[in-house]
């Protein structure tokens, strides 16, 4: 009767469309790993998503197969399309998120602007490459990496040669001069449908997405323009399906360049839960079921996302709630189930404004009552 | 480590307490009496509401126990405050929602403007009170009575014969010459503080809610702040926690007087998942667990919520999501899982904007989808 979703993976991206498929009327299954995951509410069952027989128990009855990661391995995806289950991405699309050598290639085919880059397996190579580059460059391994995992920046011909040792190409690229970092996410469905929310500022910490502001200040006019023009020929050339980020440099002398690629909802989007009319994980499930798009306006001038991380003495978020939410009435508070280990992200806030400096403060005391 | 709220019955309140348990990081488990209902998702156990032992096992191991219906038995709930649970709202304060004989009692004991009435137990009482009443008047059962049930108008002595002869005291009601229906919703925790929304406008057909516009027109100044402490001095004078709904006459002398008590979130407080910054859902878990209370501020001038109620020959909701989600592309669609029986809530759709003619009409339009 209501449309089935499954998703692989128990993370709170999973997490975080249970509320939108409960409000729409979907319902929503997930594979997890382990007991007690993120989106354990949901979890219909426990498997390898490496493993084709775990995900095709998992597939029956479902009628679109997703995503909480991009880290099922081609030959899984193959075997469901095989089995006639449908896989929103699709895993032709899905590879350029999986792995950014392919990514790089595939941008630069379709004319995309990327930072100058190089398939590279050996050292000599690398210090050619860095010659070339001011001496200065960024390898990251094509696969597996997050939140700063997988990418370094490098000076010598040695610095990639523990990766190299390991066998397989490596990526590198131009270390970007760059004026701050900014995202594009948009949902398109299969019938080739589209639609965006504001291009958003993204500040990062160690690799790690700290705060998010939307729209990305003085970003009007041009930057808004060329940063959804980008997004859409990439949707477009990739035939992307769900909710894709792209994660953009603004350089120093104007132009926008692409960083990375999530086929799924992403951090930098985070803040369409409380700040748009329709949330990312609501047009998410829209876009993989192949359902009209909503509308994506700004529910406020300004919203702005704060993650929580875990700091070193972090119990239970819990325990802070009393103080937090006293303290800011008006913030959004979003918490994962996920223990809270230092670094790790556990949860986020959302505050919602006319006035950005003030909106901002709100965030961030509000997410300081994790902090410590 | 996360807080655990324990929700006895399944249905739709239980189900739109799932999301504001999902995002704030509350585990949330529901007793629901069958498998496939509404909040199907979060259900731990199968059991009778009316059954201690049911209750009680539900109970091991939750920090709280709230409701998604009225029904639970006084001898269940003592049962329960004997074993040591915490139970929200307190049975002596969730008695007046459950007796409506005890409820006008009690709030005529508390000076609240309520209309003329009388417990009658014969045919004879209840021809005296329509005698003094103009020779009409509403009669109802005490328990059990929602959604049109349980309530009539009569006009002779003997119209109440039936419900008579099964046993018991009834309850007789002035018929209230009313402008318009408004109701109240005030959320109240444990350590007394009290937040609430704006006083809305409850339209009803054959006695179930039809419509809800917030705030109500033309409430602004004198009619909101009686509606608002007529509910502060109930929520106070019976000592709820949770959420209050307190439905209200607007008589067309201009007074307000009370019509119904839900302690629960009500049907006339479902916009605020769109249209509020915390919804009644959130507020009621965060006053169960004696949190700090969130901002109830409107997130747009104006929300309407219109339900959808299943049709003559409605099928599954998600058969018309092409069509409505397509036209409709700025209004929050809700289908709560149940099977489509003409006249049974199956689902609302809020809209919001500047212009209220123009919300009323896209939200109408988006129930329409629905409706046949």
């Amino acid at each position: 009767m209501s449309p089935v979703v499954g998703v692989i993976g128990g993370g709170q991206l999973a997490r975080m469309m249970i509320p939108a498929a409960v409000h729409l009327g979907i319902d929503i299954r997930v594979l997890a790993e382990n007991e007690g995951e993120s989106a354990s509410l949901a979890v219909s069952h426990l498997g390898d998503y490496r493993n084709a027989a775990d995900v095709l128990r998992f597939c029956e009855g479902v009628d679109v197969i997703t995503f909480d990661h991009e880290h099922v391995p081609q030959d899984v995806l193959g075997a469901l399309l095989d089995a006639g289950v449908t896989v929103r991405p699709a895993p032709d699309a899905l590879l350029y998120a999986q792995d950014k050598l392919l990514m790089r290639e595939r941008l630069a085919a379709l004319g995309i602007p990327i930072p100058d880059w190089a398939r590279v397996s050996t050292a000599e190579q690398l210090g050619a490459f860095l010659d070339e580059h001011g001496g200065a460059a960024v390898l990251k391994t094509p696969r597996g990496g997050y939140d700063g995992k997988g990418v370094r920046v490098v000076h010598a011909a040695s610095d990639g040669d523990d990766w190299f040792a390991a066998g397989g190409d490596l990526l590198v690229e131009e270390l970007v001069d760059f004026r701050r970092e900014l995202a594009q996410v948009v949902a398109r469905r299969p019938s080739g449908e589209l639609a965006m929310w504001p291009v958003v500022e993204s500040v990062q910490r160690d690799g790690v997405c700290a705060e998010v502001i939307a729209p990305a200040p003085a970003s009007a006019g041009r930057l808004a323009d060329v940063a959804a023009d980008i997004a859409t020929a990439i949707a477009e050339g990739l035939g992307v399906t769900g909710v894709l980020a792209v994660e953009l440099f603004e350089t120093t002398d104007e132009r926008l360049v692409v960083n990375e690629l999530a086929m799924r909802p992403h951090n930098t989007g985070h803040w369409t839960i409380d700040g748009s009319t329709t949330s990312q994980f609501e047009q998410h499930l829209r876009a993989v079921l192949d359902l009209p798009l909503g509308a994506t306006g700004c529910r406020d001038e300004w919203s702005v996302m704060v993650n929580v991380l875990g700091g070193p003495s972090t119990g239970s978020l819990a325990d802070r709630f009393p103080r937090a939410l006293a303290a800011q009435p008006t913030v959004k508070f979003h918490t994962y189930g996920k223990a809270p280990r230092p670094g790790r992200k556990v949860g986020h806030v959302t505050a919602g404004g006319d006035d950005l400096d003030e909106v901002v403060y709100r965030a961030r005391a509000a997410s300081g009552f994790f902090a410590d």
